[in-house]
């Protein structure tokens, strides 16, 4: 029982599943039996064209250098607990808060630790991965769900946590009557859309090219979804608006030169555009396209323990439905053939696939 | 008594001083004999550039196309007043607020007239201008000023109440207690440490490469000037904030590449970028700036009248002192040679050039 199957990362187009040793559960630490874990955009960013956040020296926190455990957005069962924990017992589901930071930096005292410089994630920038049949964290990372959520879904509540964290620095956070566009219905688009509409949010506008993404915003109940290529987006998402002027906040989940503009260029006089996406270089941008209408560029990066909080309190009662996000469940020695590789190739059929950990 | 003198716009590089007709002053409408008009870096970039305000075709509000006439930084006495105007008196010294709007638009309905897209400014887009010895505006552009405060101070109210709007903007509104750096030490930059002070912001820093407005900052109470060829602002403010974090709020009022990539840089976690700047093109930019601190991106347009009025206030009560702003007063038939064109030349020499318009 000393040794476990695990899927780690090596660098570029390079992820084997390897059999390794399980860690100690030591003081403050709590052992997790992973379920179900999501791939995302990251570990596809990561196996195609990294490394990028995984650790090519040892990591400031974590002392790891690749290779490195992988999955980051995972649910599982507690099987251990370490000395010192309180709160947290055997046999518990829980999700996964993945987020690494130092505690000492200016973020980090500041209530920001997700934005901690030192700071990286699980599953990514070593301390293990939700790709193993058993992985140790610190106690603080898991964040309990109430028995009558499965465990899928629990597995949703990280990128649904992105979401929630983009919401909650946007308006709609003191003022949930507010129409909203929505550019771009990948996973986490789409659960900017969920969180929207459980928010309350009056309107909400997506724009997507894929017709499964389509498809989903709509059945998770988008008001109106527009394919950038056959509507002006500015044009008529201002006129969905009431024509007046556009959206009051535009989240911008793309994360392209055009998507930029577009949510510039969109959003009404005053308003707020919510970057939600991470850039790899220097885009075009004119500031004048929020100074001609004094809005404002809001930019979020991850999550904090809260935004999990606030999503299994909304899964738990029923205002978020996020089981069609899942569009394919596969056994973890196919992770690379039809996980990472399908989501590169078939992003019109999939948005989050799931690795289960019992299937063989 | 019905012609008067002058300055018009004709286009880039002509400015004509002509013998022009006076207008009628119509219901709703107040003559002005203007005291003294504030040459700004817009009328600087119409002489070297334009047309850019100056409308090549009717303008949708004025119906004026070039030539226009020049100045909208000035004070005056009303001489005349309009059927229907009330409030307003003949003799009183008023600052003229010359935001034309269209009171129809999105921006307008949504008090944003400042941002409405069909707008305009007298003295910039028809309607008259500063530089005559005899204007005709709507009452609505006449803000009040106090017999106890000079006409040449009255002149300042236009730059000082974009530095008001632009605070106002920042969450220095909400809570004055900010550490604040304000990159670009030119009229505006220099309002706007007066503005932060009269708030009563914790701490201002200014970078400035002109000797001169080095000098000017620190006598308005900048509590650290900085030069940024010397300095690395980002180490050094982030230092002078305490060494944790960089600056609650910075205000970009030199408006390029190099301050916006500063600007960004140096905010802490969370904190909030005021682009206070016209830009003239696409610059590059990348989002993660914005996206590794959760920072934002706000950006201002001018002023409306309560920008006006809080700066009269602030300037009649002793809160604000910007005397030291006016380097040179010129008559208007010198205009282009002592005021543009040396402004032009001798940034380092000169802040505000004021045309006193009783000077021959």
């Amino acid at each position: 029982m000393a040794l476990q199957r695990a899927a780690r990362y090596y660098g570029k187009e390079d992820v084997r599943i390897q059999m390794i040793l399980r860690e100690p559960c030591g003081e403050g630490q709590v052992r997790i039996e992973p379920a179900f874990v999501g791939l995302c955009g990251t570990d596809l960013s990561e196996f195609t064209s990294g490394p990028t956040f995984g650790p090519t020296e040892p990591h400031p926190i974590t002392k790891e250098k690749l290779p490195v455990g992988m999955g980051h957005e995972f649910s599982g069962i507690v099987r251990e607990v370490g000395k010192g924990v309180t709160g947290i017992s055997v046999g518990q589901k829980v999700a996964i808060q993945p987020t690494i930071y130092c505690s000492e930096c200016g973020a980090c005292k500041a209530d920001a630790e997700n934005a901690c410089p030192n700071g990286g994630f699980i599953g990514l920038s070593g301390g293990g991965g939700g790709l193993s049949e058993d992985v140790v964290v610190p106690a603080v990372a898991c964040v309990p769900v109430p028995d009558h959520v499965k465990l899928d879904i629990a597995a949703l509540v990280e990128p649904l946590a992105v979401a929630w964290h983009a919401v909650a620095a946007s308006p709609v956070a003191q003022e949930p009557n507010q129409q909203c566009l929505v550019l771009g219905g990948g996973p986490i688009g789409l659960a900017v859309v969920q969180v929207l509409l459980a928010k309350g949010a009056k309107k909400v506008i997506m724009s997507e090219v894929a017709a499964k993404r389509q498809q989903l915003a709509k059945q998770f109940g988008a008001h109106h979804v527009l394919d950038p290529r056959t509507f002006d987006l500015v044009a008529v998402s201002r006129e969905l608006c009431g024509g007046m002027q556009g959206p009051d906040v535009v989240f911008d989940c793309a994360g392209v030169p055009a998507s930029l503009k577009t949510a510039c260029q969109a959003v009404k006089s005053r308003g707020t555009v919510i970057n939600v996406a991470i850039w790899k270089q220097e885009v075009p941008f004119n500031p004048n396209w929020l100074v001609m209408k004094e809005a404002r560029l809001g930019a979020v990066l991850g999550y904090q323990r809260r935004d999990f909080e606030g999503v299994i309190d909304a899964i738990s009662k029923g205002l978020i439905k996020p089981e069609r996000m899942i569009t394919s469940k596969i056994p973890l020695g196919r992770v690379v053939e039809d996980g990472i590789k399908a989501l590169i190739k078939n992003k019109d059929r999939h948005v989050k696939i799931l690795v289960d950990m019992k299937m063989h």
